[in-house]
């Protein structure tokens, strides 16, 4: 089965992406488990949508020698490491319209940073009021990728997409309410969007934190410079 | 039936919307034959979304004596009206967010004007280059309301409400493709605003415009001054 | 950035809507404490959907001298001004299809009355007894905008439009059951409807009484007066 | 197969349903040749959709001895039957919201009056005016069953049913446009009805007029009688 | 206001539906009070959805003397009579398809009853083992309307309205699963059926046992007969 | 790339499944040169949903000698083979519930012949009057797969499986009109079914075809039996 | 009635589905009893979504002598049989794409084996690594009939369809998140499949193992070889 | 305004997408003009959805001198360029799933290279025979962004991005038919994809493209090298 076949062992580093496990429904016992075999197997595991009870867990257990636990209480995740945090490189920017949109905005920040990202962030600053955003997007003008978290009328991917040179990732929050609300009218509105972005599904804030490090992360491969 | 029963006869001018007449799918003689009908009765007939040939029809009837016509061929409108148009009082400030967006915007300008209002538009001026939006706004400061006209993400509404004091109505465009086309992102969008705005349905640029009017023209009535 | 960063610190002022505070969700020490320090910024504050958990906790703390709080109930809101009232001005309507449809009415009247409208209401006035809603339209014949909220088939809005001269906003309630619930049916008859009249979203009884308010107290603005 | 196989022969007059031929998409020759066979088996044909093309074909065609032909233009359906009108019994009313709903109003009307029923009907009484249905109703106190037709918002049979006793038929109809268009408002809105009434699908005339003759010949019905 | 006044007094006798109380988030003590007031101005209270605390709490008050009190587990209904039950007069037949249509289906032979009815049941009918149906049809011959209860794909009143003349009321009921659960298929392939029947709302027993019973007991409405 | 690798060149008869071209939108030209290509690469071309003038084209083209061209016009297919017809095995029952089913479900039948099937089919047998079906059913006791096509409410695969012990496929077909319209409904409904059946897309006909060919084939195939 | 009504009494084994009964909602008492009549009648019961607490009340069951209890915690599924199991006779795979989908794909291995059959099953082999896939396939060249479980995109069936010979029955399962999330974008994206396979409605394992059971004893049945 | 002043003139090139028209709809002679005025402003213009007619027209037309036309049958597009085309960087990988996908993928590859980038592309190596893909991805492992357009159940996307490491952009395309058309499963099937990749509206061709070719020129952008 030739090159098929070899992609079975080496899957996970060539994608690139990054082992994650889904808290969410999991016994802790089971989870802690679950986790420490995968840190064991690739040096990393990020677990996403963690509750308290399962991050005390985390915490309790004894970690294999070198390795560190990073908690971010507001994305809800536990990253494990094995050892030295990647050297950074690429940049990616992550904006959150509202308050609402920042726990799915930072789970997007945690991704991109586990796969060895600088990241930047800027929340608060939705089409509301429009103009907060403008000096926020002035501190970014040197990012690689944007991932843009909106809930409700999900706007400010296209705002961004219009104003800055890098790719723009719309990531569409399950907030609002009534009609169109659970993330539709955002998801909607960024497809139907006149600036030049892409989506992924409702609060996929580990998709869009991974696809925007996949794009930084190219503008730095120095094998990739190297072939033309 | 008491004061259910003098609405009856006086129901047009005591809620305030002119006549109007869809000429879409009417014959040429009969729509000239009813318009002339209601311009004997009301003074004024609002003709919406007439055909070219429709159009060469009315102009080329004998009007009575001291009658005006005027056609919007962005519009698609045909007004005719009696006597003088009514002095202008009320200031309705029409935007429109991409140029496929124009000719409902139109629609909801000839009838906010038929109503007796100054009416400022301003069109393509979308959140794809959000910075062309604001010296627009600037020289809209003394609005009394705002029709704001916006298909595929329709977004524009929700930037203006966040901006400007008075009140916006939000107006759906059927405009846009795929999943969210026909004008639904539009709406649900609106709906889902953050800003403080209200909607009319797709396309309604009639309804839009009216109610625009109604706004402004209720800033300047007299006995209602008088009244507190 | 001119004008627009002028925006910044006087936007709610110039907006003219007041600042509101989502309860649902929010730890009653934490509610406190925010809505404390926008009383402080803004001289009052609006909290809705508060539970009775939440109400003691307002009814508890020690307010700033001279502030004084009102809850009302029905519409779950807790409103704390730190002075007098506003000297009232402008007059809104306000009506309810059935008793389901009260709480979301009563929000979008505590927001009127916070931002200085005298607020005259009727409730359960639907179309199934059509007969019950003409002598209440008959004391409001003053009224400068009306808020109609209705669940189920939504029908009110379109036949107060039908019969009075104020500008109607139509406001779904999430009542009614089976296909079309959730108010669905209600928004939908809305955007339908032969009337002139604007709608919200599904029970945003906070921006239908905000901009019931901007409409009636537009009509009262010395200023605006003068400038024609 | 006992009575089931006896329903085989007898099944039409049982249900109590005259046969109806959609003409839509049919061939004027097929349409004539079979619309005469069931003439022919059944004493009485009942054509719905017919062109003005099928009509002429119709016209032209010999009947056999002692048929009459009955072309309604407004509800586009032609009526054949073989000998005299049934005795009439039964009193249907139909009314219709507005204009564009007459041609569905008028196919339930056909349908009633073939079944021998009397039909009264009152057209353009919908809810924007609605003083205006108000003597209508007072006309039709002693209809045994109504057909109330009903385009975009589709509130009429509510209405009517929330005043009258006979049962009341809500029949919706494809007007309208936007979001909600096509019916999908007015079925929602009248499934979602506080009043008692019951609905068939969009734009189905013969169904609604077919139950509402169903329900008032029963009334009539001297065997039904006797059994008490 | 005339005839329309009229009606404010005797609406409900009137119109012949008794009036009924949702007890679905009601306080106990508020819904026996609301009940026991409805008691004595109508003379009989229908109590819909009812839960066994709710249940207990009725058949600890004291009823006014000569009032008696039904309640019907499997319909979740208490039924509350000031004097004797009315003569009956009118048959009604209830089908429902399986077992879990049944709660909905009696709901609305309660509601049949309760207006005088004569209420013939069979339930377990469905299409899946289509001819258990025949027999039980063979003694509904002499009904003068149907209820049929279908839930999952809803076919059993299309195949009820191919074989019986009276007419047939189609009661969509919220079971099934997956993509057109919640009685989204069963409403749909009514409103699509072949037949000729009427639908009302999903799980809607009260306006489908009410509606019935009109039908029927107007066959026997003396003074009818006389108008002829 | 081994076993995945040998499927490339024999793919066609290892999934038995045989090449179909859809003639909708092809020039006659190419349509024509595409299905010889076929032919004789395979020995055998279904051409589907192909148009008068389509079809004059292939019967005034010369084809290789021995093969033979069989045009349905009910199904709107052609279908050429080079040789022989394979010997028959395996036999298909094809139902249709209205007349407006029948192309698609000769579409079916088309393919099941084609794939060496005896089809036997009945319809217009649909529930609106159920009792025919029995008889039909009678005839099809010995069938190893079953067809069944059904538009509007789509309910008689239901009843179908509920009465026959060979596997059911449920065929919906985009007749209907109104809200479930275009095979929404008849889809839904047979999802639903309480009896044991699957279902494919709207107006599948070549994919139900061919899906009970494969399972009346297997029922027939000599070294099947040997393996066990 | 002839025919029909025999299949009332021999109906279960002609159709050639076992009786089964979803345990969801049912208190266990009665749940054990209802078990254990159908045990008596037809000597197995199949008991769908067991919870822990009722599994528990049937282990502590007597059984009649000889009956045999089998529990599959995974499926969540209690059987029991009064005698011997059936010989085995007819092969299923059973594939899913995910570990969420297990429970599903479990249920249906349950039924098939129920009925007689040899079940092969693979689980994680889901497109997004879709080399994992081949190796598994390999192993079931020899199967009669496919379930394929997949949630999210449902991808899984129409490759297994486009590389094997035996029928495909796609099961989508109610997996995923977000827009298309609860089983639709995978039941969607299975209609939607250029390979022949038909589907059943989310969720639905009984459904789908029944249906390949019965396609796989219909090769191996004896008195069907005979009748050509 | 400062910086967003500047955005003004600059914004093309900056946000680095070409300026494109859509000619559905326009007229031949306005479509030249704003297509000559677009070349001189900005050097080049992209023309998407060209009709034969239009195209003739740009080929009669006589252009700038030095300026040169390419047109692309399958894309529908006409590009004109003033100059030399920029110097190749960048490499976008083009899939489509079947041949009917072939235009909007093209449609993405014409913008891609207008862009400046190298585009490989393979077509008709849908999930259906998954084989086929495995060669082509082998000759595209150095691609620095991929375009997957995919129809009918959209699955390729997840396939590619489950197997290479550079970014996917998911592009549904509008065939399929019955539930779920119109491109409405493939977007869903692509949102819910268990792979990390992005999409975009369906058939929004020149969106991908635009996106695939801003991921692909950063990677060899020399002033960002130089900022780390």
């Amino acid at each position: 089965m030739g090159e098929v076949a070899k992609l079975d062992t080496g899957r996970a580093e060539r994608i690139g992406i990054p082992e994650a496990i889904l808290a969410e429904g999991k016994d802790k016992v089971d989870l802690v488990k679950i986790s420490l075999a995968h840190l064991e197997a690739t040096g990393m595991v990020i677990v996403t949508r963690v509750s308290e009870e399962q991050t005390r867990a985390f915490e309790e257990t004894a970690l294999p020698s070198g390795a560190k636990l990073e908690h971010n209480p507001r994305a809800r995740t536990v990253v494990i490491r094995s050892g030295e945090r990647k050297p950074t490189c690429g940049r990616v920017g992550v904006l959150a319209a509202g308050t609402a949109d920042i726990p799915v905005a930072e789970e997007a920040r945690v991704v991109a940073e586990a796969m060895g990202c600088v990241v930047v962030s800027e929340y608060d600053v939705g089409v509301a009021g429009i103009h907060r955003l403008f000096p926020c997007l002035e501190k970014m003008r040197d990012m690689d990728a944007f991932v843009v978290a909106a809930g409700r009328e999900g706007t400010l991917p296209a705002v961004v997409a219009g104003l800055m040179e890098a790719p723009v990732i719309g990531l569409p929050v399950s907030t609002g309410y009534g009609i169109g609300g659970g993330g539709l009218a955002a998801l909607l509105s960024m497809l139907q969007s006149c600036s030049v972005l892409t989506v992924v599904n409702v609060d996929a804030g580990f998709v869009a934190g991974a696809y925007a490090a996949k794009i930084a992360l190219r503008a730095y491969k120095p094998d990739v410079q190297k072939q033309f």
